[in-house]
């Protein structure tokens, strides 16, 4: 952490997957690529096990609605509760502090 | 999200672990039950596959302060950086918008 540390955002997506893949692979895939293409797009961490986390790092909150809105990504929110996910919360944040161990 | 959604934050950890467990597990599930008396605690979600993303909830800043000056918690960071982990990144975010679909 500096003095000149740029607040940014992330969206903290935590989700319980409903059985059998259903498609999810692939299209979580597209939707990775997708996402990296979105103007203000910073990074992007998953993990899963009992319970999935995903972390995507945004410039501003421009970018976080610009991705939420666009059109592939809509068909994959809906096909989100309609087919993969059985709950899922999403979190929009600003990080405001960081630091870090190792590299 | 309601008008009267109240702010909290959210510590985003991501890491690597190193070879082995070294104490680990055990240690864990004492950081977790630790975390969970401090004032001010929320909840915390994890999950690992190749990387392991830790979010940890806390009603104030303060919280957030006091769990990491916590002393117990002060050894397990120290092991961390020593045993556990190649490398981590720990991000202090604020919570400023929330949804959810499903149970």
């Amino acid at each position: 952490m500096t003095s000149n540390f740029e607040p940014y955002y992330a969206v903290i997506f935590t989700s319980k997957r409903t059985e059998g893949d259903n498609g999810y692979a692939e299209m979580s895939q597209l939707m990775n690529s997708l996402a990296k293409k979105q103007k203000g797009f910073i990074g992007v961490d998953s993990a899963r096990n009992n319970i999935g986390i995903t972390v995507s790092y945004w410039k501003n909150l421009e970018a976080i609605k610009n991705w939420k809105q666009q059109t592939d990504h809509l068909m994959a929110q809906k096909k989100g509760r309609t087919d993969w996910y059985s709950w899922y919360n999403v979190k929009i944040c600003k990080v405001e502090r960081e630091y870090e161990f190792g590299h």
